[in-house]
């Protein structure tokens, strides 16, 4: 069992200082004409996704090739998981494969860790169940710190997470990452979608966006994961909208300088107003730009970083 | 937005005559023992594919492995697209990811058009709807030059386009191409195969393949696209393969010198008899011969031919 | 139509000594820490699967890339195979897009024979119906040789080979190669199970694991292929499990040293104790890794061996 990205509380303040150094190095390699170094040259990622994410995939294989490892890609509809392997034979197969790092997603929380454990090589959770998914939090991080122009903190910064927070890992992710880099967060959404005892969240909790709006730097809107819910707890999705929507009028009602993010598929009109998708105040392109340059860095980290390999040639 | 490839219509006759010529030479390229150049080293060329067509995205992604880009393929069954993911947010995610190209097919005419619009990026449009697949039509057109032997004209060759004209965007494609290097085009079809107003085509019609099989040169066989209309439209297959179908009788009555062709996939039996696609008549499979070095040609002119990249050292 | 690998009974003794000793040449290139030679720079690999095998594909994709070659992945589901076409313009039109060598797998015994009679290049059987797997068993040749140390041989190796022999490809390539190499092979399994005229076949049979148990230095555990058989086969799988399942309490009545191998992929339980599969009796995981140094030898005798290019350079 090697290093592994499960869940931001496995990263000390000083790695998460090193990732977002390295992701501002390789956002200038990918900002070259030829975005590629030979810093993972041999070594293969495999992708290993239980759940359909084609974006997280592709941002990850990408992230892999730019560093010219080799990418295997093992989907899970029509292999032997079919057949009834186990998760764990189905890893180690991976393993031995040749694999050098695997990426998962599962939708099971806890899952990545449990696999971690049988294995040898590296993992990154790539989003697990409600736990955690601590790459979009780190590409969350950047893209804030980038637009603030701030050293690595988000001292001060007010970030209003809203929505379905309960099942939301990536607001899990993010709650713990965006805290520690000094920001003070406060969960905005119905109770039947925040968590009912918060007493160990460094975070506030608010029933109603136009009361906090004002407030606000960033307002961080989620998907509601309804795949993860019965009906039953959201009765009305018109209701939900109504009270949480960021719509035009909404906005209007915001800091003059708020900015918002999503961390994508973007349902227009459910969670967001259409046209606030493409405003200058929106910083959802950038989120998946920067996905890419955060992913190099944590798979140089994970993989070559402690063998002394950052080469100034590059 | 970039110049992109939707339409054969989009290009001039300089630009058809340019990407003939590059076509050459990347067919060469392809006859090497290591049949790659570096010509797209660094670019990343991605297929956005939202209808099953194998053959004709490996053939992009082919193309592009030849010219050293890295390929991403955004497979669309098991995407964010089932979350609910509108068109363009799928497109625009692809480009914040780093595309420097997308190549796109959609069951929707004219949606290739719509999505170029909303994008800083060139697109390939690989079969929109029953619209356009230029380059279907580029390969079927360097596929008859190269049978000729001609200077990137068709002067007087007389092709019959036969079968389901009124659903084939590659019939579209090949009108527009074949008529404008000189060809003499004439669709062959039933009735309610054949568009009810043609006189803004430059073509000629019939409804006897029987009658026009003399005079042609080329026998252009259209697979029928039994997906895109109801059945009433065609009451009997029986019927229309006893008028249509490519027989190996039927084939002793054309001209001597007549060559087939159909852009596949060949259902024998149906629009062509079974051993005329594997006779020395047929160049159907130099049709897919012909599509690498042609797809080569349209992304390296996209993304490389104006920053005068086609170095003589390849 | 080239030499391709269909069956072991294609290969010469000359020709499997060759292939064994290409594989270690290739598991020390797997060994160094940039696992790649440019063996097959500029060759295309094509892998066409017709049935479910993530493992096997990513193995034989594994192998093609880390001798430089391309690799192009044909899925089925998806494809124009959809549309009606058949096998041989699938397969004809995968080497007109400019593959050199096609690894196919198909749910037909002899398929993957028919195919290469119509094709100008190679092509390897990744697993025809019930009719041959030879690469598995090559790969297991190697990890026995690898045990017992032996200089490809397995003389007076006594191999038990158990369970659903009937419907196992796996069997079929294990049988001619382990006793070709000097092993001497009992099938093991209920008499449904067993193929019911032998005398062709350099074996001996037992219908009893216990009483054969105590003389076999290797217990290869096959899969149980239910997808090949009706339920009237085997009434009970209860029944199939009390007398062939490898139970903890089985395994301690076999030979101290006899080893335990299974084609993959497991299911705990069903032929294999779940605590053995990991155990140090286990060479499965080795298997697994011997997969890719074999298909590395496979591919590069096929496409280059005959060109004299084992460049000791590399």
């Amino acid at each position: 069992m090697s290093r592994s990205l499960i869940s931001i509380s496995d990263l000390t303040d000083a790695e998460i200082e090193k990732i977002l150094d390295l992701s501002k190095v390789f956002a200038e390699v990918n900002s070259r004409e030829i975005p590629k170094v030979p810093a993972l040259k041999g070594k293969t990622v495999a992708t290993l996704f239980f759940e359909n994410s084609t974006r997280t995939r592709l941002s990850f294989e990408l992230a892999a090739s730019r560093l010219s490892a080799d990418v295997i890609t093992f989907s899970v509809a029509g292999s032997s998981v079919a057949k009834g392997e186990s998760l764990r034979d189905t890893a180690e197969t991976i393993e031995s494969l040749g694999a050098d790092l695997i990426v998962m997603r599962h939708p099971s929380s806890g899952s990545v860790k449990l696999v971690s454990e049988w294995l040898r090589v590296p993992m990154v959770n790539a989003g697990d169940g409600a736990f955690q998914h601590p790459t979009q939090g780190l590409l969350d991080a950047v893209t804030l710190i980038e637009h603030f122009k701030s050293e690595n903190n988000l001292n001060g910064v007010r970030i209003g997470i809203i929505g379905d927070v309960i099942h939301s890992r990536v607001a899990r992710s993010n709650i713990q990452l965006m805290s520690r880099l000094g920001a003070e967060v406060v969960l905005v959404g119905p109770p039947a979608f925040l968590p009912s005892d918060i007493s160990a969240w460094p975070v506030k909790v608010s029933y109603s966006l136009d009361e906090v709006l004002p407030e606000l730097d960033v307002l961080y809107l989620l998907r509601i994961q309804s795949e993860r819910f019965s009906d039953a707890v959201l009765p009305s999705l018109a209701d939900f909208s109504s009270s949480y929507l960021l719509s035009r009028d909404r906005l209007k009602r915001a800091r003059k300088d708020a900015v918002v993010m999503h961390p994508g598929p973007v349902i227009r009109g459910v969670e967001i107003a259409h046209e606030i998708v493409d405003s200058e105040r929106s910083l959802i392109r950038r989120q998946v730009e920067n996905g890419v340059p955060v992913r190099m860095a944590v798979l140089y980290w994970l993989l070559a970083a402690n063998e002394g390999k950052l080469d100034p040639a590059w």
